[in-house]
């Protein structure tokens, strides 16, 4: 849950003053989005989603991500789409802080998916990727398979200290990473935290997508990977062969998989494990305990990694 | 901010399934409120408040509360009104927690309250002890003058520790409100929480009220001593006589004081200050640091006591 900054009705009004909204009818901070501050804004012409962009988002990126969104509703991706001023700018400014408003998306995230769900989902993300074919934003994936071993030497004692012997579990991770991540898979603009809690559904039908702000260019396979982890394990840490293949099925019913996009997704999905495991390390030790983040524990995807260093080939053949 | 029930899809899906809301759409935790978990609700029927109650509010209380609430909507006061499910319940449970699906009031509250704002909120005070008038329900004001002594003497040295000295002042006070304290005034159910975010404005007129979790019945008029130490001191500690009397004159367009209420405001809207004082004093020191609440400063208050003591007649005379 987040707000970080308040926005008084005076403020509010000078933001909207920019915009042909009408005068503001409501305002509520909502307790979604670790990384901004969000309020649902009603105004005379509708319903928004203001978002005010914190510290952990580079505004160098907020263009790429802003336009992507843009880009993705003028493709016929269900997408909150930023609106833009009467000067046409859709980066604005809220206490000095980048802001946005942009436009409402209903639907209800999923708590526990299951099959059904996974292949909506996973529909879902091939529509995504099909959509953003051709936006022409650039920005490489800075979480990335390049960024794990550097992350980690950083943060070696943090493993120790989640579970003795596991950084040199790790390092044997991402040895095996390193030697045999694929190149020259299909390449394209991924979501890149495409987890339940950030996909919409309505009367279990795929409804859009939103948060936006990890999206990267990188193997479209990838974004797979990371969603393999995130909707197709049990909360007993075990991996549900059904929901994978109904996912993987999904995005195929959209965009098939070439043979070596499949035949990569065992290693894709020991990465994509590898790529939560550092950041939430990280972020389990730099949360203060007094902040108002809910903290994501490491040990979930470390246990993940155990799996997908077990059974690699699980995530295909089962 | 405070969402500190979960609900999940399931929940949500099983709650509705008592109603006649169709489906939801969409649902939001909203950081407002910090005693309940809040959540806005878009079904096919429409918006709605959900409200999961806390530890905070004892349940035998919500009776009453929604009780109001219903009764204020249905005689004309600007109020969310609890929704009754299909058997007539509005009471219903999630978790095992009370819950209630209230409708959605819009409009905005103000930061920085003029006089304008103060008038308008008046007349809205006094439209609602004037909606209220005959509601059978009965609710003591826990937090009226006669717990204030027995709650200090639990507190004492927490003032003494907030500055030194001051829990003889505090006992100064508490003397002069119990021998002072008037009698026989006109009473009637109270709001006892009219702070400026729990009044909303829509192009500047007042538009409702929300946050009925302090009502009870009481002297009316303290109601509007209440609202004179939330609506009219300034962000540097003084009090502004022109918001004080745009507040009293609002108010006064609606329900005329009589002569004796008018003559109690003074020591009214010192024991208000008291009433906030002690019980920030007591949250402040009970409220863990990683707790998701903002704590709110004690000594706020305890510089309004400073002023109505030292000025007894500001409240009316300036």
């Amino acid at each position: 849950m987040a707000v970080y900054t308040d926005i008084t009705d005076v403020e509010l009004a000078g933001l909207l003053a920019d915009f042909d909204l009408g005068v503001a009818l409501s305002l509520k901070g909502v307790a979604e989005g670790v990384e901004n501050s969000n309020f649902l804004l009603e105004t005379e012409a509708g319903r928004y989603f203001l978002t005010i962009y914190e510290r952990r988002v580079d505004p160098a990126d907020l263009p790429f991500f802003l336009g992507l969104m843009r880009w993705l509703a003028e493709h016929g991706y269900p997408s909150a789409t930023p609106i833009p001023d009467r000067a046409g700018e859709i980066l604005k400014a809220v206490r000095g802080k980048p802001a946005a408003i942009v436009s409402f998306l209903s639907g209800l995230s999923v708590r526990r998916p299951g099959a059904v769900h996974c292949r909506e989902a996973g529909a879902g993300l091939a529509a995504l990727h099909l959509a953003a074919t051709g936006f022409p934003g650039v920005r490489a994936n800075d979480l990335g398979h390049a960024a794990w071993g550097p992350m980690f030497r950083g943060l070696k004692n943090q493993a120790e200290g989640l579970k003795p012997g596991l950084a040199a579990t790790i390092d044997g991770d991402l040895a095996h990473l390193a030697e045999g991540w694929p190149t020259g898979l299909p390449e394209g603009v991924i979501h890149a935290d495409y987890f339940p809690d950030n996909v919409f559904f309505k009367g279990g039908a795929f409804a859009g997508a939103i948060d936006f702000y990890f999206a990267c260019v990188d193997a479209l396979a990838y974004d797979i990977a990371v969603a393999l982890n995130a909707w197709c394990f049990e909360p007993d840490g075990s991996f549900n062969i059904t929901s994978a293949r109904a996912l993987v099925s999904g995005y195929e019913s959209k965009r098939p998989l070439s043979d070596a996009e499949r035949a990569a997704l065992p290693i894709l999905a020991h990465g994509a494990a590898m790529r939560f495991f550092l950041t939430r390390l990280h972020d389990w030790d730099a949360t203060p305990t007094g902040a108002l983040v809910k903290r994501k524990d490491p040990l979930e995807y470390e246990r993940k990694l155990a799996v997908h260093r077990a059974a690699p080939d699980l995530v295909l053949f089962g």
